[in-house]
């Protein structure tokens, strides 16, 4: 299992209508793409306009190559980019240690 | 309840010796402080020197006043904080959204 972060930073204001978005991309298009095996989304108390985005993936592949080359990705991009302040920072990271 | 993310870049090649470190300092000092629901540690594909810490806690203040006002912070941060190549950036979450 590979967990990817997506650090996103939104446009002020715009808190109520991402969050609606990324719902309706998450639900409607991450959930669905094969490997995907779940998501959660964060908002930041001190900075509001920063969301971390976290999806779980069965391997990095169905990531980098399986989503992304997908039409999934523009459907997705389609969606949330809009509300995109700079393009996220995304890394894939390996899990080191779980609390029991 | 609420999300603690940290961003930490250690100095390259103690990742080893990072690894058990924060293990230490996660199972014997966060674990036990008040609060503290769980824990995980995530290591970075793309910047082997980045990892994600993220500690999940009752309240905000059971991290920013309890634990930072007690004896434990100074405790966990002599485990760790060598290893550390820049001040970690630390904030915390709300959560928006989850998959089923």
């Amino acid at each position: 299992m590979i967990l990817e972060i997506a650090d996103i930073h939104i446009h002020p204001g715009q808190n109520a209508a991402f969050e609606a978005a990324i719902a309706k991309g998450a639900n409607e298009v991450i959930a669905h793409a094969k490997g995907c095996k779940g998501f959660k989304v964060n908002r930041s108390i001190e900075s509001p306009e920063r969301y971390v985005l976290q999806v779980f993936w069965e391997t990095l592949e169905d990531h980098t190559v399986g989503f992304r080359g997908s039409a999934a990705f523009p459907a997705w991009r389609a969606v949330v980019g809009p509300f995109f302040a700079e393009p996220p920072l995304v890394e894939h990271f390996d899990l080191v240690l779980e609390s029991a």
